[in-house]
C-alpha cells in the first residue's frame, strides 16, 4: 500500500536518523538545556530577522496549542479561531481543558479575514456587558490552514494589525509551516510570519522530524517563564536535546524548507492530474494537502493500491478525500499515482 | 423610571422577607442542613411525582449550571447547547472555565430541535477519530429560553428520548421556570420536566426570592456527592436555611406559580398593545420577556419614563429591545406602559 | 438548645433586615452597579486610608478565596499557606480545582511567620531547577487565624515587608475581621490590614449580614478586570444591592466593629470561666473562638442545654471543642453557660 | 566529563537506534494504531499475568502521572502521595494545574505506610464535614522512590490491601521500574505490581529508550476512553508506532530486565566503594541512584572529572550528591571512579 493519507506516517528524514545514531553516546545534560537546542535555536533565528526571538522546542503539536494559549491568557480571555482550526476541531478540546473558550469564526477556504476579527473585538470593546463575556485576547490562525491553503501576505498584515489595534496576540500554527512557505503561490516568508506574529512554530512532526515542534516567540513578555509551562503541562522531554539536534538538522542548510517545497510540487503534480480527469476539488490547495470529490466506486478502486483519508460525505455516490504528500513521498510514487488517475 | 429591564430588579416577594423577618432569632445548622432546606425539598418534591428526586440549593444560576456540569461530565466531554443558551454567551466562559467545551448548534427561537441534537450525538458515535473530539455527554436547554420561548411536550420527550439513545444527560436550565410554566400555551408541568430531564432548576433569583436556586436530580446517580462540588465551586451558602426558607415559602401553596404566570399575563397584555400598533417582535414570546423592535426616536422617548434593556441595532434607525415582566411588576406600570404605548 | 457551635447560625442583624425592609419595593440595576454597592464601598474606605482602594463584594468566602486567588495568579504559581489555613483544610480543594499548588507551612497557633515564608521563597529564588517547581507568588492569611489567634502589627509589618522584597502579593482573609480587630490585645486597624496587604475581605457572613464579603483591592493593578473573575466563578449576585446595603448598614456607624467586639468580649468571659475550672485551652485565643479541652463525660452534659463544635479527640477521655460566640449572641445565653461551667 | 548525574542523559540502546533505523522508510497508521504498539503491548503482557490489562504508550512522567490521575479522579477527589513523590515536588504542580489536591504524608526513606494511608482514608471516611474536604481516593507510589529505595512485596500488599478496602485506586509511577525491579534486595515482580497496583507504568525514558512510558491499566474499567484523555493531554505521539517499536525492542527477550540490573550493579559497586572510605549515605539506595554525604572540597576534586547532581546542603562544609548509573553507564566509568573514590 501506498500511503497518501497524511504527512507523518513516516519516520524521519535520513540526516536526522543519521544525527542520531553519531550523537548516540554522547551524553547532555536534560530538559532543553544542550549545545543542541542553542544550536538549532540559533539556525532558526537566522531566518528571522528577529534577534530577539526565543525559540522553545516541545513535542506535539497539541500540546504547543494549548500550552501556549495557556501561558497567554487569563482565565476570563478567550481565542478567536477559524471554526475549522485544529484547535477547535481536533484537539478533544485541550483548549476547553486548559479554561479558555474558542469563539469559532465561519472560515472561508479554511480562512478567517481581519475584518471578522475585528468585528468580534469590537464586539467586546463595545460591549456593555463586558464582565459577562469573554474578552477575545489572542487570534489562532494555521498556515497552511487545515484545508492547505495559504494566506497571503497582505490577509496576514491586515489581521497582525487588528491584533495590535485592540491588543490581542497573534499566534500562528505552523505544523505543517514549511508546505505553507513551500507553495508555489505563497507570498509570505518566515520572516513574515516572525514580524506580524507575536508566537508560531514550525512544525517538525510533519515535516521532516520524527517529531517535534519549534515554538518561536517574537514578543519575549509573553515567553516570560515559558519553561515552567512546558514542564507544567506535560511538554517537556527529558532528553530534550533530541529536539534540538532534529531542528539543527533541518534548518541547517534549509533543508526544512527543501523538502516540504518539494512535497508541493508533488502534490500540485498529483493535483493537475486530478484537474485533467476534471475531478472537482473540494477546496483549492497550493500546498501538500488536495481535497478531492470522487465517485465512491472510484475511491474503492483506488483503495486497493492507496491509503488516502476519508473526510466527508458530499452525496450517496461522491465522498471528499484527502491525498496528501510530505517530505517523505517519493517521486515513483507520485507517478504510480498520477498513472492510475490518469486511466480512471 | 418604571423598571421593564429584567427580571430581577425588585427586591423579594413579601412573603419572604415576612418568612426572613419571623426566623432571625432563630439559630440553624450550616450550609443546609436544617429543616427549612427539607421542608423546602419536600415541597417541590410534591410537585414532581419522582419521590426519590434530591434537592439541593444553591445562590445563582451560572454558578448552578457549571457546578452541575463539572459534576456531570468527565474531562473530555461536552455540552450540548444552543448558541443562543446563556451558558454560551453570557457567562463569561465559566464552563469553558471548568474545562468543558460547548458545542453551540444555531438555535431557531432560543431553541434547538431532537434532530439537531441526534445529528451530533451521531456525528461522535460514528466518527473514526473518537479520541480526537469530544464527547457530546450532556445537552442544555433553557426553559423558557433566553428569548423568551417554550419547547412544547412533544419538543422535550423527543430531546430527552434522543438523550437516553445515546447516553446523554438532559439538563434544563430553570432560571425562569415559573415563567415557562405558567405561559397561557404551556403544556409542560414542572411533573413533565422532572421526567424528562435528569437534572433540572427552579430559579428562585428570577421568580420572587431574593436569591437561589433549587436544582433537582431526577437520576439520583448523577448527584452522588453532590455537596462536595457545591462546596469546591464556592456555592455553598453558610446560612443555608436561607434558601430552604425561601424556596419553602415559594412552593408552599403554590405562590412560585402564581406569580410567574401573573407576570405572563401582564408581558401578555404589554405584547397585545405592542401588536395593537403593528410594533414587529424580534421573537413570538408568550412568557414574560418580549422582544420588540422599535424606532430609536420612540425608545428615546420611552426611556425618559422606563427602563427597558436594549438587545441590539436591528438598522440605522431601528433597535430590537427587551421589556420583561416579573413577579414584582405592577398592574398600574403595565397598564401606564401599555397607555404610552398606544399614543406613540 | 443554645448555639455556641459557630457565628453564622443566626440570620442578621436586625438593622439589615430593616434595611432589606425598607427597600424591597425599589429597584435597581443588576450585578452590583447599584447605588447602594457605591455607598457601601465609600464607607468600608473611609476607614483604610486609602483612597484608590476598589471594593467587590461578593457572597461566600470560598468563592473569594478561589476567585481572588485565580485572578492573582498565572498557572504555575503557588500559594503559601499555614497547613491550618481554611483554603488547604475547609474547602474541598477550590484552590487546586482552579488549578494552583497550596503550599502549606507549618503553623505555630494558627500562625506562620515572615521568616517561614521568606525560606520559601528563597528556596524558590535559589532553586537550579525554578521550571520544575511552582513559584510562589501569593501569600494567604488568616485574620483572625482558623484558631481565633491573631497577628500583631510587628509580624504582619515583616510579612508584608517579605511579600514586597519577593514580589508576592499579600492576601489576608478577613472571614471573622471584625471578631480579629476587636480583640483586647489588637495592635492592628483595618487600616494596617489595607497598608500590609494587597488584598484582603471583610467577611459579612460571620459577622452581623446575611451573607455577604467585601473585597478590598489596596493594590488596584490587582482588580483589573475583577468583575470578569467574580462572574466566571459564579460569584456575582444578581441582586447585588442586597450586599452592597448590607455592608453599607454594617460600616455606617462603624456597627461592624461594634458587634464583633462585643462577641469578643462574651467569649473572653466564657474563657475566663473555664480558666477559673483549670479547663486547659487548646491554644490561645482572645477572639470569640474558644478552643477546649473538656472530659467527654462533661461534654456529654453540656450538650444537653449547648450546641458546641467538637474539634477532636484528645485522649481516650477528653475532648477538643469550640465555643463559639457571634454578633447574635445574647448576654442571657452566656451568662447561663458561665453559670453552667462554674457548676461543672 | 564523566555523567553519573542522571539516567536520561544519553540517547538510545543501540537496539532501539538499529530498529529505528530499520524501520524508517516504513509508514504506518498514526497515533499509536500501529502493529508495533500491538506487538509491544504483547509483549509487556506476557510478563504481567493479567491478560486482560491494557497498556498505552506515552512519552514522558509527568504527561503519563497527571493524564493518569485527570482520567481517574473526579473534581473532588485527592491523590495522596508521599511528601518526597515526584509529583508532589518536582512537576511544576502539574496535578493540582488539573485540579487536584495531593495529600502529602511524611516519608520515610521515600517511601509512605500501609497504615499512614488507612489513617488518611479513615479520616475522610468517618468525617462528619465530608463534603468540606477532598476525598483521597488514589495513592501514588514511586517504584523504586525518588530516593531509589524498594517497596517490599509486603509493604506493597498491605498497601494494595488499604487501597481496595478504601476503594481507591493504586498507582505505581515505574519511571525507573526496572532499576527497582533489578535490585538485588528486591523480592517484587512486575507481575506482582499487575496484581496489587490498578495502574502503573514502565518507564522508557530512564532505562533504555529515548523517550516513553507504557502505562499498564490491570483494572479495565480505569482505562475507559483513555485515548481522549492522552490526545486531550497532549500526550498522543503522532508516529506512535516510535514508542511500540522501543518498547516492543526492550521487552522482547527481557532486554529491558537485563540493562537496568547492570546499572543496578554498577551502583552497587559504586556504593561499596564510597562504603570502604566510610563515606555517610544519605538515605539506603540499592538501586541506581546513590545519594552521598561528602565534604566539599572532595566534591570540587570529583567534579573535575565527574558530573553528579547536586541535592543539598548538609553543613557548612559538607553536601549530599547522588551519583546515579543508567544503562548507558559504561563499566570503564564505573571502575574509572572507583579508583578515584578509593584515592579520596
Amino acid at each position: 500500500m501506498i500511503r497518501f493519507n497524511n504527512d507523518y506516517n513516516c519516520g524521519a528524514h535520513p540526516k536526522i536518523l543519521e544525527a542520531l545514531a553519531v550523537t548516540n553516546t554522547e551524553s547532555y545534560g536534560g530538559y532543553g538545556l544542550d549545545p543542541w537546542c542553542e544550536k538549532a535555536s540559533a539556525e532558526i533565528r537566522k531566518y528571522l530577522n528577529c534577534p530577539e526571538a526565543q525559540v522553545h522546542f516541545m513535542v506535539g503539536g497539541t500540546q504547543t496549542n494549548y500550552t501556549v494559549i495557556s501561558a497567554a491568557l487569563r482565565p476570563y480571555q478567550s481565542v478567536i479561531s477559524a471554526d475549522s482550526g485544529h484547535i477547535h476541531v481536533h484537539e478533544t478540546g485541550a483548549v476547553e481543558h486548559c479554561g479558555h473558550k474558542i469563539q469559532a469564526l465561519p472560515h472561508q477556504n479554511g480562512k478567517i479575514s481581519a475584518s471578522q476579527i475585528a468585528a468580534e473585538a469590537e464586539l467586546y470593546r463595545t460591549s456593555g456587558v463586558q464582565e459577562h463575556i469573554t474578552q477575545p485576547k489572542l487570534v489562532y490562525l494555521s498556515f497552511p490552514t487545515e484545508y492547505g491553503t495559504i494566506y497571503t501576505k497582505q490577509e496576514l498584515e491586515a489581521i497582525s494589525a487588528v491584533c495590535r489595534e485592540y491588543g490581542m496576540y497573534l499566534f500562528i500554527d505552523g505544523a505543517r509551516l514549511g508546505y505553507g512557505l513551500g507553495a508555489q503561490d505563497a507570498d509570505v516568508t518566515i520572516a513574515d510570519i516572525a514580524r506580524l506574529a507575536d508566537v508560531f512554530y514550525c512544525g517538525g512532526t510533519k515535516c521532516g522530524a520524527l517529531f517535534g515542534e519549534a515554538v518561536v516567540f517574537t514578543d519575549p513578555s509573553l515567553a516570560v517563564d515559558f519553561r515552567s509551562y512546558i514542564k507544567q503541562n506535560g511538554a517537556m522531554l527529558a532528553k530534550g536535546w533530541l529536539l534540538g539536534l532534529q531542528f539543527y538538522t533541518l534548518f541547517k542548510d534549509g533543508l526544512y524548507f527543501d523538502i516540504t517545497r518539494k512535497a508541493d510540487e508533488y502534490a500540485m503534480m498529483i493535483r493537475k492530474a486530478f484537474a485533467e480527469k476534471s475531478v472537482p476539488f473540494y477546496i483549492d490547495s497550493t500546498t501538500n494537502q488536495q481535497f478531492v470529490i470522487l465517485e465512491n466506486k472510484i475511491l474503492e478502486k483506488l483503495s486497493k493500491k492507496y491509503v488516502y483519508e476519508y473526510e466527508m460525505k458530499i452525496d450517496d455516490t461522491h465522498s471528499c478525500v484527502r491525498f496528501c504528500t510530505s517530505w517523505s513521498t517519493t517521486e515513483e510514487d507520485v507517478q504510480e499515482l498520477i498513472r492510475d488517475i490518469r486511466q480512471l
